[in-house]
């Protein structure tokens, strides 16, 4: 998935881990990943949990589509900074599956915690 | 903001309308923010949201910070679409905003539907 | 729905008006409904939010179970106020729905706003 | 706080325990809490979710205000069932605090999982 993923080959994602329902990346923080504030731009920590979610939910075979998902922003990230990315399966049925995705900075910091809900189609990818 | 903020210039965004508590935006969507299914990554979705919040948000003149948002993503969209982004304020009282932001493509269809809370500070940016 | 609802009967929900995707119902506020603030529990506002959900999306046929949902608190409100709960239909597809819900205290102010994403099953209620 | 609370004590709710940032309640499920499908209504597990960030957030003496909170409802609950409910703290800044509330059954299997975002004022309570 990653190979043909162009958006986390752009953020430099590299995977650490996955097995199924889990998965661990990290990141490296570059200067065209900051906002306004001189920090990471929110959406960066989201995409990285969102594609932590994707290569969990997806790591069964069966196509998952994110539905809804949230994250808390809890510290302010810098430039230059790794970032390791967990994410864990809460719960697994038939069509629905729930992950959390923490991020954790170079100091072992929680930055944010993100929760996604997928649905599970019988699609295989 | 718009001007110093690298990862909103990279998503190549354009300001259509800012004004107190409110905010429009365009985006071409570009191959390079596919995933892997060759859909727009939910991640760019989040973050042209987000960077919505921020400027709307921000019109007041006081720094504001997101501390937890949610997005519900509602349509996939494809290469080559061009967004138009939302951001209505839904509540500012005088250490938290709430902000809402739509997402609709080409055809008029809403694409994805995000709402967000910031922190007001004091400081002006 | 509502007369099996042993809850939504226990809150006193007046049903004012049931459409296809969308809902108005009103509450007034009772003393057992108080937090240790002494102000309306934020699950008061949630079960009001989500019952009216229930009512909105149950009313096709279609059986519906509530997967993942959000609420802002605004505003507090006190004993004795007349609430209005709103649900508005944001989406439908084949399995998935996503609804919204808001709350007006007497003055018209914006209590709460929720956002609700249901599973719709072939099961027929 | 609980004495004074009039719907956390409605619900019958039990404290088991209580720290700075972390509590444990039980509650028994009883007639009065099921909606229309005769299962627990998710306003319910919503409600004992939030006292439980209510007493965690509040356990330090200052007052806590929630302002979002998101829940996931994963498994059905039925009459006569004893919940366990346990809030964590995952941060808490000068102004911002969040925490994290999972719900259990009788089998030990996870029925809910509620993320809340507490504004944190200089008040003592």
């Amino acid at each position: 998935m990653l190979s043909r993923d162009a958006f986390s080959a752009w953020m430099n994602i590299d995977v650490r881990k996955i097995e199924k329902g889990n998965c661990t990346l990290s990141c490296k923080v570059s200067p065209q990943m900051l906002n306004g504030f001189d920090i990471l731009h929110g959406g960066i920590t989201y995409s990285l949990s969102d594609s932590a979610l994707a290569f969990a939910a997806n790591s069964y075979g069966h196509k998952c589509v994110s539905i809804e998902t949230s994250i808390s922003h809890l510290r302010s990230v810098k430039n230059g900074q790794v970032l390791t990315i967990r994410a864990n399966e809460i719960h697994r049925g038939k069509t629905i599956g729930v992950y959390q995705v923490d991020i954790i900075n170079d100091e072992n910091k929680l930055v944010s915690k993100f929760k996604g809900t997928v649905h599970i189609s019988q699609e295989i990818w």
